[in-house]
């Protein structure tokens, strides 16, 4: 087994809000983050895939096809948007880095055609990310 | 002359428009960034202050001082914030990289108490940042 | 399972001596670390809690609270102090880099309230870094 | 179990290629990589060796001794060399990523003294990494 | 004034030879780079224009119609090149950091349609790069 | 013109005083930097150098040679000590970043074979640096 992990950046904007708190409990929960207009982060997505080394190329998996279902999946979706607003998953739920993380490994582990999808990372920040092995 | 340099991250939402221009004429000149609904990065500010060193402590400028002077005059005005709608100088003009670099100038440089501030950069990505010197 | 991982900075020197050994074999044994005036470091911390995402906020742990725990617990404990001198469990045993992730594991892994403990990442460089699971 | 990662840099060209495939074939699989004359990279190299701490030095093993052993064994054999003409593994498969890193990994598990070989981490970019394991 | 910098990665591998050097002065002057089978990097190329901001647009000049430029001018001549044979400039003087600095300034300035080219810098490894001012 | 920069880091650890200052002063000054036992930082140098391309090989100045007078001058006597108490020039003076940029400069100048030196950038951390361009 051999995990080739692809980095990836897209732009966007969100905010963090339970719509059964009340103002004052949102502003505890998530502090600056609650501000209902939003604010932005350059998200770095790294997806890690599985597998064995195909004698014939010496790869896992063609990268150019994973750039294409990266284009197609996420950043189609969540590139110079407004999480909250205008992707479906988030209407419902906070797009915090986790849920982002999660949303985007449903995006892809159904459409990936070779190797295995292993991890998906998620980085807000420098320094805040998360992991998610789909499990 | 010593040039000191200090960062501060803030993350913050914004789009591009103009007014005037049609809704096609926006897309064509903001592309993505034209989404009125905004999208988002963390920008990195650069501030560089010129000055002598002080040979009482060996230092152009109290860096604590600095970082107070960051935080009351540019982050609690721009950080978590949707630039468009929250900093008032971003109300008739777009916050693009280098009107914010000209605004935190601005802001700055009358509050600095000691040296002369030398460049403002921001950076809207990794890759694309811009410098200001004042004029 | 989500992991949430978050980084934090501190500042600090250290040496490395055995008692037990000879000058020389301490020079031997750790080059230029082994200089008892000390020598430093910018540490990198990066702090992994592993859990179920809370279904009301969409996050892991409140980053918050793991913030000021990192503050309390080890960053005032070990920030601009001398390893050596200056934190307990490194007067018996040398500060490097892996007893540093052991000893940040010892400190948060009993006072953490939510999720639980999965890695403490040291980078003493960019170059070199250590990881610890608990066991 | 604690684990100790130490990174080292070479720079290296390479190509692409399977000589079972048409001209055509390769440019497809490929791409920009099957040009024969070669293109390069400033390739990271992660070594992460596992083990327990030697309560004589704090240490799972002398770093120095890695940094010779990562000199003599990978450094030597690829760094400023053309790896399909030079490296006699890449011979006959791909210089890929992937490749690369088993090749590593078969080249230091036999001659590290100390701790167990964890992982081989090769970035061909900071945007394109692979991890192997050993099996 | 302002300065807006655009980053930029290529991939591409060279040697240094001076054909008027015996094989020994070509080894005492460029050590390891005097391999004729050639080595690579990734470059990365910092483009910094300076000019007025535009008020219809708040932008001193169209990024996407830089970033065209790049990809035209630099990035279809030397990404995934031998640069010595492929890029004609350079089949008489050496690839070096410095000579491929003023090569893409020489690609650009004439090139550009809005704001005036101040800098080109180009980073061999993150520890070495060249800045080049046009003259 | 074309300016070479030549990045080298080195660990050192330091303190902050004014021995006419009270310590309740030193404290106000400079903070936990007044901590007399000192704290440590992993500094990055930039060493930057201006002169015209030799046509023999298309370089300012040999690496090779600007690397050893790096180590030679100043890693020989900065890395791995305690600043105060190990460099001469700090003995009465605060090794700030400011005073280690233009003792470095001071170290270097005399000593450059070919080209001139252009700039000093130190480092303290990623997020504050100091330039100096000798005078």
């Amino acid at each position: 087994m051999i995990y080739v992990t692809r980095r990836a950046e897209f732009s966007a904007s969100h905010y963090y809000q339970n719509p059964s708190f009340t103002p004052e409990e949102n502003r505890r929960a998530f502090g600056k983050c609650a501000n209902p207009l939003g604010h932005g982060h350059n998200y770095t997505l790294e997806v890690t895939v599985g597998g064995t080394v195909n004698p014939l190329t010496g790869m896992v998996l063609d990268l150019k096809e994973l750039k294409v279902l990266l284009e197609q999946e996420v950043l189609q979706l969540m590139d110079h948007k407004f999480l909250n607003k205008e992707v479906p998953a988030f209407a419902v739920k906070n797009p915090t880095t986790e849920n982002i993380a999660v949303e985007i490994w449903n995006l892809l582990e159904p459409k990936l055609l070779h190797g295995k999808l292993h991890r998906i990372r998620v980085y807000e920040t420098p320094d805040l990310f998360v992991d998610y092995y789909g499990e």
